[in-house]
């Protein structure tokens, strides 16, 4: 295979996605790295701002959030390995949302979250093929899987 | 057809699921209701109550949460239509998880929680065909849904 | 096979489903029915009567045409046929989409429309496996399909 | 994912099309589109000219609707991404059996119409990802969707 | 499992299907069987008869295979075990083609014809988990397969 | 939901499959179970006692297999659950093969199998919901998932 | 979309596949044709010159079939749109399956054959997008599907 | 067809990979082929290397397990073929779950191990289109269905 697409679904209030893509291209490893928009602006008006206002908050919501609904589904179903990263802020139901979708599909899950976070996401880990506390160990486990190397 | 099944995810705190499951019943609805096991305690415990004990509080989790999820996935894949209730307790990761799971299976979603959630569960509402923000709206849809009549 | 399950799509304004079920009943068809909700009124106004009202049209449309979605797919799945109708009144665009919906799931499908609709309908008959142009003849063909005799 | 591949469904007697494509080819979007034949003649007729006259035009539309069905399921079951587009002419229900098909495959479907079409199309816009009321939103809907970024 | 499905495709000339239904109900198999419509004028001239006279032998045709193939498209896919039968007369194309959509399916195929049709079946047989010479050798295969007990 | 069916792949020569069946029937549990022929002599004979003798034991254990799979994957395909166990003698590669299937077919697994087979199993372990040691587990197990309770 | 790729199924005794490939290449069409092996000699004995000779003419042919079925099934899963041929010599069971084949995996399939043929083949050519009655015309199908234009 | 992407399952304790691709090599065939991490050390390794230290073994293989699946399960899933090979060595479970996933997904098995293993592998060899006794015979099956040719 020539190239591994991999779907970093989840936070987008951190660095983890710069450590798992620097990590990865250091590494030299056959990877196409995919995500979802990560300008929150952008993420929570891009329905207004395209398709005309609202007065309601929930249909401002809505469009905006089918739209990012679009790059979303469309990424997820293309991707060989779908990673989901909780941080320790905000609700994240829909990086859960993204999980359960790519579980359902039978896509490869790989979930990144600090250990404290363990048991509210004890059915999401369930679902996952490797459970990270690092984006580092992220890393490490594409490596793995892409080359069958171990570190050092 | 004769019957349609209705799974009932998300919150296990509060009375929902009776009120739904009443207020079928009251309207004679032509419904088989399914749910995942709601006793919070046996759901934290099943997997070292059935399976032996675990030293690790992440393993304790991961077997019970793999019990769950025979449970779980099995019910969502035979549902016709998936609720999912967010209440405002809890992280409840696996009510949106159970959500993405039913979308990408293409099941018919609807989704009910208080209306102050609207932000950030503004991806898991915009994959619904329903958004409630009451029980009682659920059973109307589904009044609608299986007999084509309103309320009234 | 003890039953077979027909999905009657399209018209709502017309007598065609009491033909095609009396019809059918009348020749003790091995047939279950089924079919969207008939009322116009309560398929326009089922969003704001059960979710709450909307000063916008296009969003009290949305929340209805989602509820009728939730009957509409759901049969559509269940069925082993679709029948679909096409009358000459109103733009009917939910017939079409109903059929291509049919048509993509592989579902055996039956298009029944007055002969003067055969251009613009070109592309629905052309995936159809029967098209009809009057009730009794759909019947017909159901007889046909379902006990493997003809009339007379 | 090096280019994303959007189906132009629809409308054939506008320059619709040519606003999208020129539109996205200006914000050098990394996209591929792809259309239904658009000559409305050959559309018509291609079915006697190549496989043969018929002395019914039912038959002659018959072949020909065949024929172009072999470009559009393909193109349909290939894109990332489906765009119908209804005009103010025409029955246009190939518009609508494509947009279901679509609907059915689980492709993203983005709907362009002039807002006075919302009522009879509302179960068509009720599937879809977004709602655009003209083809320089849906540019502004795939510049966001490939690329994250919002105009200015 | 209450009860098996098994749908008899092929030959419509012997009474083979008749040998294996009633060897299977003489053993009291736990078998639903299915079939096409095995009136042969009838399934030649159903496509006329219902929908309206041809003057190309080609439409007649085609309007008939067409109904015929609703029955059959049908039964196939809901059947748990399908057999194809080939005789020693006429072309039986459509045997041929009901194979390969049950392969296709992934249905468990059970082949049965003459030993000197062995050659010109080869690809057919390489996609059956039993070829049969005799009707009764099908009794007994299902007889196997359903109660797990072979003969005396 | 009112049955679940659940299939017991693997071992033939142990009593796993009465524990299994009669613990579950003892807590009168809402499950249908199903399973291979667990005749061992009819399982290896069977191709030739129906379809003739073959001088090659290649295509005699072939034809058996072969009548063996139309059972296995039809049970396999209609399971609700798989259960698989492993016991201490024979290779057993038809067990790890079933779970394999099941596994690829996206059903919940369930492997029983002594704790010194842990290493070997690994890989199979690894695609199972819950791993058990003895039937009396999987009992267990099956009591929780259908019913929501535990022991005791 | 780039190239199309297109399966040519069918006869072998002929000059179709050149004329259809020669066709297309005068024309610069876009297209990938792949085709079954078409060495009739070595499609018989393949697996017995690979696999090793037997004494049974009905496993020789088992091997062989099997063998082939590699490459067939494979190339028919990926092909766009599959053209099957059928001439006026041998049984041509194996082009009836793969004509069954391709239609439940919903591939756009042309038919060619001679006219003589069309009442045995009519079952086939109700599953076609396409009936021609000669290469040259499955030639204009290709060029009008990938190009949107007819001849001349 | 470009390229067919050959995946090559099982054992890992012998050169059978390195005289397959060579094969291939020698001969130009138009093949990518693919294989799990071969590094028996890595294999049993890499769970606690990456994810961390366990206490149990049955954890530290768990986790090792999943993250071969991570890669085994992709590879599968995009080979056109697989081969699953087995020696004399070791139980192969992992090897026999592999031809049993790829069985399920519907992909050609080509299956490779010495003669006497025949009778406890008759249900995967069942499940095969070729079964070879050598390396080189795998070669010839893969040069037969790439190209068409016999050697020699």
């Amino acid at each position: 295979m020539s190239a591994w697409t991999v779907y970093l679904s989840g936070e987008i209030h951190s660095d983890w996605r710069e450590r798992v893509v620097e990590g990865a291209s250091a590494l030299d490893l056959p990877i196409v790295f995919t995500a979802p928009g990560t300008d929150h602006d952008a993420s929570d008006n891009c329905g207004v701002a395209i398709l005309g206002s609202e007065t309601s908050s929930f249909w401002k919501d809505h469009k905006g959030a089918k739209l990012n609904g679009i790059r979303t589904r469309t990424l997820l179903e293309k991707a060989d390995i779908v990673v989901v990263r909780f941080g320790d802020r905000y609700k994240q139901w829909n990086a859960a949302f993204d999980a359960g979708y790519a579980a359902a599909l039978g896509k490869p899950l790989i979930v990144n979250h600090p250990p404290d976070l363990t048991h509210p996401l004890k059915e999401v880990d369930a679902a996952a093929l490797a459970v990270c506390e690092t984006p580092e160990q992220v890393v490490e486990v594409l490596r793995y899987v892409t080359t069958g190397a171990l570190a050092g």
